[in-house]
């Protein structure tokens, strides 16, 4: 089989996957890679690919006349979240999956790290240089918290989220998620879009991992903020456009929510005179949750290891379509 | 039974305790209470006490001729770890307990969140407005690293140790612990205070939780950060006094050390011209690990789960004379 991939990475790792697919061929673009977020032209060797690993125009995927599957290099894939694409490539017999399972340790680390950081009262704490017993410190010993026994909420159920959950166990926190369709396998209690008022009003934290689409668009918003309890903090660590951030900023500053933690904004990076830079209790990093050391190393060997399962027909990691 | 205590609380804490004490009297100080790193007058009222919670004077201790059972409020004990004052107590048949319970969960805590942050690349992630896909998004996804697989070196075996370990069990580190005294029952693998070099080498962490003592003072020292690996991480929640800060700043100057997160130093806070405040990797919170919302009553609420066990003549939770 031919295997085409428009992976920015090293000479190195190319050869790493290079050997890892042989006896297939790897085929290699004219043109070099480029995020999911931005547009790419079609490359006419891709044209030749039985199996895509990579981030191609979706016009590139449907007019590719071998293409049996393919896999993005990402979690998230909004280019391809259309019913069009959904029903040409079914009709086509193209199979799709995503990277998300690359993303699930670094994500959940992210967000654990997101709200040990506010627990621990950083990054005040760390700019304090306070005396033992002085007002200050006193103040931040009272206002440092413990996760355990508070409440947490997740707002979009899957990989990241077991994760998270995982992470979380010997904290003996009380976790709900939010699922659209309950499956009966999930591994705490699980309310619906109907239900989600009133836990939102319960939680002390509130994690929004929910994907980009057109119901995802400004889900939280004025509403549902004012659903949350007083001083709760928001974590987002899924996608920027979820967010109506205006919202947040104004919940933010009444003082209704205690604080938020972004690693996504709509637009990344926010333009410098947005209001949530504004907000003393807004704490952004800068879409790098997913991130980890070797990334590109840990793609390779999941798309690797989805190859495995491919050439003995078995069920592919992470399908989306 | 007259129970004495110099605890800095609000009268509804106060109105718990005396409640909680009773049918036993509660004792209040003439003068109020201070820190047991500070020196405070010895108090008459003490005297009529026959249990004391709180930090009081070494000699008011020794003068006591009722006293048969003291509870420090504190995990440290620095003021009392004398051969003089054991063999003293001993001779009184006093009993002394500390309050180390109360810190296991915030100190566990606090250097999880220290760990974390330290892996997610904070505060620099949340100092950069960096584009999605530039040099410095790609190097900081790049340097963001996952707990999940590392190894780290626990020096100091303890209540907060055994938290620790059990917070990171999801992360599947690779655990070591130092201990000078093996007891077998032990939660990791560890190595005595002779096997420590070899240990060193090995760890990509290395967190300080021991006591302020003889044996301990300057136990980081110049040899000690040597022997660690290359680009290994230190932090320190027990006692300033068990690092030597000036070995420390030339381990981070030199790049030999990755970064260093310390709750304690020597004095607190450092003087503004202090050569730490220099190394931009090395990070301090103002020894606020232990602090919680509502550690008076946390500390109280320990107390009285003592005093029920004095009461039926049961095993003391941490004693430590």
């Amino acid at each position: 089989m031919k295997i085409f991939t428009d992976l920015t990475t090293t000479p190195e790792l190319l050869e790493y996957l290079r050997d890892g697919i042989a006896p297939h061929e790897l085929l290699r673009p004219s043109q070099s890679g480029a995020s999911v977020l931005a547009d790419v032209p079609t490359d006419p060797i891709m044209q030749e690919a039985d199996i895509v690993l990579g981030q191609p125009r979706v016009d590139a995927v449907l007019s590719s006349p071998n293409l049996k599957w393919l896999q993005v290099s990402t979690a998230g894939y909004t280019r391809y979240d259309t019913a069009d694409f959904r029903t040409a490539v079914q009709a086509k017999g193209v199979t799709v999956t995503n990277s998300s399972h690359v993303y699930d340790d670094p994500c959940a680390e992210h967000v654990l790290a997101f709200m040990l950081a506010n627990a621990r009262q950083f990054p005040r704490a760390l700019k304090s240089r306070c005396a033992n017993g002085s007002p200050e410190w006193n103040d931040l010993r009272r206002e440092s918290k413990l996760l355990q026994g508070q409440s947490l909420l997740i707002i979009g159920y899957g990989a990241i989220a077991e994760r998270v959950i995982e992470l979380l166990t010997p904290f003996r926190m009380d976790i709900t998620a939010m699922r659209r369709n309950v499956r009966g396998d999930e591994k705490v209690k699980i309310v619906t879009p109907d239900e989600v008022a009133a836990a939102l009003g319960e939680a002390d934290h509130v994690i929004n991992i929910l994907p980009d689409n057109a119901e995802s668009l400004r889900w939280f918003n004025a509403t549902r903020f004012a659903q949350m309890k007083p001083g709760s903090i928001y974590y987002n660590i899924g996608r920027g456009t979820t967010t109506h951030q205006e919202d947040l900023a104004a919940a933010l500053k009444s003082g209704h929510l205690g604080a938020a933690w972004l690693d996504v904004t709509d637009p990344e990076p926010l333009p410098d005179d947005h209001i949530l830079w504004t907000c003393e209790n807004c704490h952004i990093t800068p879409h790098t949750a997913g991130g980890q050391f070797e990334e590109s190393r840990v793609l390779i060997r999941h798309f690797l290891e989805n190859l495995r399962r491919y050439e003995k027909a078995e069920k592919l990691v992470n399908r989306i379509m």
